[in-house]
């Protein structure tokens, strides 16, 4: 058995810097590694529409922002599958099946299903779809006999109750499905990237994002003027790195290459930290230094993007392809767990033998 | 648009005479009268597994016993599609796409859902396939675009969630659905007919069924072994008929004609009934009557029914050509719903061309 991953991304909105180090990075170096037989990379609008009903026209918009974002960054269609949810009609045949396998109370005790409801403030709103989406998840995993899924530490939970419905469905009706394993960022700073602004959360509605598709100058704009330590007025201040954006930032992004390149001042970051803990360094050089750092990173992706945003319709081929090459993989797939449930009825030979043979038995 | 009827059984065992005088006659006659257009009667195997997913092989082997008693009743296939549930993916599709227009709220407000969960002891540990039915409902019934769904009145709540459904996509999304109405049945006496022991509903488990497939020895013991009025000892004793199991068994059955012909001493159920109650009539010259007239009823489908099954492959045969012609209906619904949402993105030239101008216009 070959080792096949399933990730992706719900399309609600461009990717910003905060998904490329958490995870748009990590793919790519994945895809190169040239170690997993199948990379299957989904723009989760079917997802996306369990809390976006009311408003298609955005999902639908961002499909082709998040399919750019997958290019700029170096995911390659010659060695990953992009597609998109909604056209494999299998995953939600899968889902169906899946739902019975689940109780309402499981999905109701899920922390990671919890913690997104009160994020949304849906509380006893809640639209179905999104309150079974981890069996959605389940479903898009074990389409493509996915056994890796690099995700965040937050989405352990929703790995868990796909291992689960497996070794159900497994039990009940034989053998046909695969249990995935989680597979974590290996650098800490990585995990959830701040707002510039120093909130915890990178978000649209707080314009504290970093986009991968901004410019030049409006990358700069933002680093220049991001959070650091409030305390640290003046240069000769001792400074904070903890909680200080810029530093968190730095972690998540410079190498040891990017100070002789840069700032050959300092050999590494931990001597940076050091002057900027005992005072005597400005942040203008720190956020100087991150915006060198974050453009040398960015502008390879800027670059490959403008290129794609030239050929749209291209795009959109490359995401049919990927999407018709992903069906035939959760449709070998459905076609087993039919076998395996006995719903396959008109192939069933045995099954029409067996029960004209029951009635003759009965005259 | 046609006048199109959505109906159904689970496939969980053989179909008895309470299914007949509730649904199936009801449906032969309507069938018969030329008034519509279009009839799918589909064999719910999908939504027997939600709860039964332990046990496929009950449902499996009982498919061929609902569509033996369709036959046998005289549901005719040039006339009406007979088809199974799990053969038409698209009716998954559609739930999925529905489950975001419902609240987890509103289904537990369901009062049929909460009785049948209490029916079947789940309490907490209700599989979200069940939980969510009336959603596979909606999505049955619209996928045929079906205007009247010949029902129970304890089905009323489940219509009415189609309607929500149907109200909240098209406002949201576009006209696509259409809203069905219940057509309930005529004869007060049909709509539960209770056990052969005078408990409230026939049940395999309780031993108190008449089958459609039962033979004429078998009709008639039950018959002769009938729950009757407890008080009613003597032959010269006043006798009830309320609750008399006979009795209703004669409402819901038998017609004036079969006085003149079995029993030409009444001259209707009225005078019999009044006989009954003065004193004087014992049950088993009413029993007697019954028998005759439920033979009469069954004998035509007994027959028809060993016809059938002496050929199992032609049943199979009908099931997968209503299975075709269903998926058919079923896709194009399921096309108008993906314009409707806007997620047939391939063949959305306007989205494309319009993504295509954007890009440009940011360079």
């Amino acid at each position: 058995m070959g080792k096949i991953i399933l990730t992706g991304d719900r399309p609600t909105g461009k990717l910003h810097i905060g998904h490329y180090v958490g995870s748009l990075r990590r793919r790519v170096e994945l895809q190169n590694s040239g170690e997993f037989d199948e990379i299957f990379i989904m723009i989760a609008d079917a997802q996306a529409l369990t809390d976006n009903a009311d408003n298609p026209e955005k999902v639908r918009q961002n499909i082709i922002e998040v399919a750019l974002d997958y290019l700029a960054c170096g995911l390659d269609p010659s060695k990953s599958t992009l597609f998109i949810q909604s056209q494999i009609p299998q995953l939600t045949e899968l889902s169906f099946y899946y739902m019975n396998l689940v109780t309402v109370s499981r999905l109701q005790r899920n922390p990671t299903v919890k913690s997104e409801i009160a994020m949304r403030n849906f509380e006893t709103s809640i639209p179905v779809g999104f309150f079974t989406y981890p069996i959605s998840q389940a479903a898009d995993i074990t389409a493509f006999k996915a056994n890796t899924v690099p995700v965040g530490e937050d989405q352990e939970p929703m790995i868990e109750q796909t291992r689960e419905i497996v070794r159900k469905f497994n039990s009940v009706y034989g053998e046909a499905l695969v249990e995935p394993e989680i597979l974590l960022p290996d650098n800490q700073a990585c995990l959830r990237l701040p707002g510039t602004d120093g909130k915890a959360k990178m978000s649209k509605s707080l314009g504290n994002c970093i986009y991968l598709s901004d410019s030049e100058d409006e990358v700069k704009k933002k680093v220049m003027s991001m959070y650091t330590d409030p305390n640290h007025l003046m240069v000769s201040d001792p400074g904070q790195v903890e909680g200080n954006t810029v530093f968190t930032y730095l972690d998540a992004f410079c190498k040891e290459e990017d100070f002789k390149e840069y700032l050959p001042d300092y050999k590494n970051l931990d001597e940076l930290k050091e002057h900027y803990q005992r005072g005597g360094l400005g942040d203008v050089k720190v956020k100087r230094f991150l915006n060198s750092v974050l453009q040398a990173e960015l502008e390879p992706i800027r670059k490959r993007r403008k290129e794609y945003e030239a050929d749209i319709p291209y795009v959109y081929q490359i995401l049919k392809e990927g999407s018709q090459k992903a069906e035939a993989a959760a449709a070998a797939t459905l076609k087993e767990v039919k076998e395996a449930m006995k719903i396959n009825y008109f192939d069933d030979v045995e099954l029409i033998g067996e029960q004209a043979k029951r009635f003759k038995g009965q005259e």
